[in-house]
């Protein structure tokens, strides 16, 4: 049996020599064993939410049309990699086989687990799709995924809905980032504070500050910043568009002596709102932006054009032990694990 | 005479509430008067590496057709910001009038002055252009374009050819950011060291990180690589294709004892050194991404592709005082000096 590179270079079709990652097509052959590889049964597709949008998007809202969608990315790059947005998205599985260098990682067959790695760099066969649920970006599915050594996965808890916390999982990298940037006493901005990942750095956020910290959420969806409210974790909630830069600055000025905030995490799944989140921030702030749809020259420059010294961070979806910490936050609150289990699961 | 908006919102015709920088069309009539604006007669282009190569490439090497594609541009958008890059560049030139509120900032009309703000947000009127020089990314122009209030400029010093203090200041954020990321002892990988913003990184983080730390540069031009050997800053000067993540880091980890670094800079104006970027950096290092040409999405699922808890930084071209900063660097090192000098003057 074949080792494979832990990287899981020897998938890579073209162009020769990439990663996985960047790479335009992988081998999803799974008539080839390699000993580093863990082979999942897939059950689930948790699509990126940017990638869902765009592909709802040009398909005119009809499901039949990503199911469509996913299958023709899926057999033109052997994964489930958006050409559009570049984005991926995670799945939910049975372990079929351990290879031999993977047995040390502690998984056996049988194992439900959920991958901790983009879509856009794991390969994967799929035979059908049984149904798409637009309001959790999520598709049933049969077909087959290939885990390389060095991409994390988890074993999937069962004192929770297994739709729940995949979606969890998903955006697992937030919180624990935010965990890191923020300490008591800081003022923190959270733009789509009523999303999945908004809500979870807007929770994390708060058990940081503290008393004496402030966290304020923007939400442009009315129901979305009713929810975040009743939740009662953020000192405001404004309900407005985070793509208007002036109306954002306009809300949290006041809020902040006119300074601005300490930290801003931006996780509203659309383009357009890199400068918002930069002036939402004081002088010496840090800008943490977890959104896929997030442009690197329009961050870099936005912040140069208008001569605003902050630390601007690209959202890394790995942190260690973010799984852990994540599903550990959800379960701290029981509003909070009541609100997740409602919408995703 | 109206005061326009510190932000630059006044100048701004489509789309309706952007700012200036993502706005796709500015309002370059320098006949309407406001009394925020610094209004400059436009001498000099410095076009941002990433766009100037795009648009070389696009006209096959032709110079006409580089300024044909400013000049169309500018007459398009009202703005020198490339529709394929995204980015823009910096200008020289001599202040013709200062509006009433943007007196305190201390210039006045004949001060020869360099704009420290992005040419994607500036508004510039084109009359003609006179020359291009590929080796250092410039034009000669005959123009006009106006200065927010919060859109910094420098005096042009004397000591220096004013080209030479254009094409530092094009790059001025990169050293201050160098300064704060690094420390005594560290190690630090920059990516394309022996380019122009390289040069300064590797300059700043010698200095930062003094005898125990190393240095170590990654350049693909021979020609580029062999100057930066000749400066004495690096520890190490490997002369290879920075898009390759995995010769990236078999050429690090021997130095690094196979831990990585703790630092590592992106300073390569082509796309795809992502992941080769993460792959030399170590354990809960730092990478700062100072490149235009870098993804957001390569970045962020390459990093959690392959489960590396690495903090990403999208680099801000705007530190404070990185204009002086930067100049300093450059006169306290006479080699530095006189290569920068022979180079892009
Ligand atoms: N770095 C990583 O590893 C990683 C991993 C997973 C996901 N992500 C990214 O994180 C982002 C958020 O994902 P998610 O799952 O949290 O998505 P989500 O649940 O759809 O959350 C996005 C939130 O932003 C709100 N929103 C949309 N447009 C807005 C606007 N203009 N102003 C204010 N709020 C607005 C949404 O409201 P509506 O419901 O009205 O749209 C929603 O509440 C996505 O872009 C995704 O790509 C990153
Ligand atoms: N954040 C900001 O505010 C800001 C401001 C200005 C510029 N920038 C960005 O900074 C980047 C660098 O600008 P610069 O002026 O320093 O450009 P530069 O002088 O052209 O430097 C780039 C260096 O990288 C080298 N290189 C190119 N491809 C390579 C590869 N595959 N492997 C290894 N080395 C390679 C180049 O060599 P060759 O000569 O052989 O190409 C050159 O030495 C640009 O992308 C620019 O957009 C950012």
């Amino acid at each position: 049996m074949p080792a494979g590179d832990p990287l899981g270079t020897h998938r890579v079709i073209a162009p020769k020599g990439a990663l996985p990652q960047p790479a335009e097509r992988l081998d999803n052959d799974f008539s080839k064993v390699y000993a580093t590889e863990i082979v999942v049964d897939v059950q689930t597709l948790n699509v990126d939410a940017a990638s869902f949008r765009q592909m709802e998007e040009a398909s005119g809202g009809d499901p039949d049309g990503v199911a469509a969608l996913v299958l023709e990315t899926v057999k033109r790059r052997g994964k489930q990699h958006n050409p559009v947005t570049g984005s991926g998205g995670m799945l939910l599985g049975v372990v079929e086989r351990v290879g031999d260098l993977a047995k040390a990682r502690g998984f056996v067959p049988g194992d439900r687990v959920a991958t901790l790695v983009s879509l856009s760099l794991t390969p994967l066969w799929l035979d059908r799709v049984l149904a798409v649920r637009p309001a959790s970006a999520q598709l049933d599915v049969v077909g087959k995924a290939a885990v390389f050594l060095t991409a994390p996965i988890a074993r999937i808890p069962t004192d929770m809905p297994e739709r729940l916390v995949l979606a969890l999982l998903d955006v697992a990298g937030a919180a624990p980032q935010v965990a890191r940037l923020c300490g008591p006493g800081d003022t923190v901005v959270v733009l789509g504070a009523g999303g999945k990942s908004g809500l979870l750095c807007a929770a994390e956020a708060r058990r940081r500050v503290g008393e004496k910290g402030k966290v304020i959420g923007v939400e442009s969806f009315p129901t979305y910043a009713d929810d975040l409210r009743a939740l009662g974790i953020c000192d405001h909630v404004a309900t407005l568009d985070a793509r208007d830069p002036l109306a954002v600055r306009d809300a949290v000025s006041p809020l902040t002596e006119g300074r601005g905030a300490d930290l801003v995490l931006s996780c509203v799944n659309v383009p357009g709102v890199e400068l918002a989140a930069i002036l939402a921030a004081r002088d010496r702030g840090k800008v943490y932006y977890f959104a896929m749809s997030t442009s690197f020259t329009a961050a870099a420059l936005g912040a140069e054009g208008i001569g605003r010294d902050v630390d601007l961070f690209i959202g890394n979806g790995y942190a260690h032990d973010h799984a852990e910490h994540t599903l550990s936050l959800v379960r701290a609150s029981r509003p909070l694990h009541e609100l997740m289990q409602r919408r995703y699961t």
